[in-house]
């Protein structure tokens, strides 16, 4: 038996094509003294994976992909074979060594991936892929960025951008649910209908017109918060549409992954005219604040008031496609690709 | 007798020069109910006026001058006739009304300026004019800036540009006495003599080379605080320079002053990466902390371990180029004009 994995080919020019991935079998590895073989069943498709596909990475950033590196990711999988006394056969886990179909990782050993050690996953009567969504990293990123970075408040007006992906979607629900007046935007007309008609979140789609005047449709009274997934022209126009002392929350910045010349906001200066604050931040930093999330988030799923959609590609043949699709913005919600029994 | 005052001739074209201002007499003005007439003779030249001199002026922040306005700016007086029964004549007064020999304000009355109501100052045996620097609006930036923006740790490491101007050389020597260490840059070897010399501050000219080259040399394990006065190439070093969760205080571009198109920092999504904190900020939103800064500031004043340097102009006829002067550089520490008794 041989374990499939996805590598760089080259690097992206522009936007990145299933053509600069490939999917190749090498032989399932072995686990050494402390690690675990893991069988991958369900792979988070992400799109920060993208910065490290670039030559360079952001200052403090992890470092680039090199052509013929295996992309990484957030996955899912059962313990397979265990050297490790932490974890056992049939252990459901979490770790940052996706793209593949078999992984090898370890409480004890370095693995890259920014989102800390494989962790064991008790996910009961829940759909195991929720740990990877609303449960996971999506769901921890939504909720360390509304109220420990923005420090929501019920009277707030809140602008998310790229609202209908798998963090934004999770960020305007849970801020809508807490009380705050929320706006969504997304680029696409099924993504502004998910908004709209399924979540409730008056939502515009960026492509309609100029950023300041569709945002003042929706908040003409100027936003108090601003939960940034986009960065570029979306940034620019918060930092105008902001009233004094008002909040943004760097999350991801998707307008510049696509290796355009990054280009910081030209209105900067209004921070000091209206006393604004901008923190980024990664859930990663917060792995604190998993459990009370835990706790909040899956509530709401039960009773039905926290809406999850999925998109799901299906067997780590797909996967190469599943990134680019993600980026291009064919997905909604969380885009996770299955691996087979 | 007349009243001459500073008015707007043109917009500059960059770089502002003494012929885009000039000097003209009107009539001394009567003061109407609710007014005081004050005799200025302190008046503080600082750079943001340069804001307000171009054709738009940032989101947030007060309108451009046209030409044929009068110049406005943080000043000091004696009340000659009063008819608000809040000033008696003989009060000195610090209000926004500077570059005029003349000012009419009132407790109750609107003026612009962006630094509040007039406000009576009991100078003690102090200079007066202390209260246009150390003491007032340079002070409580200083303080602001340092001790509610950055939150400062005697653990810090700490980058002030402009660390030679009125609020720099202010923040810069708050912190180092607070316990930080503290870096400054400037753009001339005059300012960096003072600042080594006199200050004791390890300093370095950006003229001099690269700035992120001569950041490392100072501080080659990064910082963990940066006070902005600059913006431009300066805060883009500073987003590199910064350790994981340092911050940032926005407190002036002045690179930006001269009408160069802004660029915001290309490498903002550091800020992501390293989970760091930037906000802007204007003393006059935080007058409550006027009492304890002058406390604080008087005593370290008083004991010699802070050094206060003026650049002083002479008449309301030097007025008009003393702001292009500071502006350029020409100006160490607090530059005023002192206007005849």
């Amino acid at each position: 038996m041989l374990n499939r994995h996805v590598r760089l080919v080259r690097r992206p020019a522009g936007k990145l094509s299933a053509a600069d991935l490939e999917l190749v079998e090498g032989p399932i590895p072995e686990p050494g003294p402390g690690e675990v073989l893991v069988r991958n069943t369900w792979l988070s498709i992400d799109p920060s994976i993208r910065i490290r596909l670039a030559e360079t990475t952001p200052n403090g950033y992890l470092p680039p992909l090199r052509p013929g590196d295996d992309l990484t990711g957030l996955a899912l999988g059962t313990v397979v074979e265990s050297r490790d006394p932490d974890f056992a056969v049939g252990d459901l886990v979490s770790h940052t060594l996706g793209y593949r179909e078999y992984a090898l990782v370890g409480s004890r050993v370095q693995t890259i991936g920014g989102y800390g050690a494989p962790a064991r996953i008790d996910a009961g009567e829940l759909p195991p892929q929720w740990f990877l969504g609303p449960l996971g990293s999506a769901g921890l990123t939504a909720y360390v960025g509304l109220f420990e970075i923005l420090e929501l408040d019920p009277g707030d007006t809140l602008w998310v951008s790229s609202a209908a992906g798998a963090v934004g979607a999770l960020a305007a629900q849970l801020a809508k649910i807490r009380g705050a007046t929320v706006i969504g935007s997304a680029g696409s007309a099924a993504k502004i209908g998910f908004l709209r008609d399924e979540l409730g979140i008056p939502s515009f789609d960026y492509h309609d017109g100029p950023l300041p005047e569709s945002l003042a449709a929706l908040a003409p009274g100027g936003i108090d918060a601003y939960f940034d997934n986009v960065g570029g022209d979306h940034l620019t126009a918060a930092l105008d549409a902001l009233r004094y002392a008002g909040r943004i929350a760097l999350c991801g910045a998707v307008s510049g992954y696509d290796g355009a010349a990054p280009q910081g906001p030209p209105n900067l200066f209004t921070m000091v005219s209206k006393g604004l604050r901008m923190r980024g931040f990664r859930a990663g930093s917060f792995t604190h604040l998993e459990e009370p999330m835990r706790r909040e988030v899956s509530g709401y799923l039960a009773d039905g008031r926290l809406t999850y959609r999925e998109s799901v590609f299906n067997g780590i043949e797909e996967a190469p496609a599943a990134l680019p699709a993600m980026l291009s913005g064919a997905t909604v919600g969380k885009t996770l690709c299955r691996l087979g029994a």
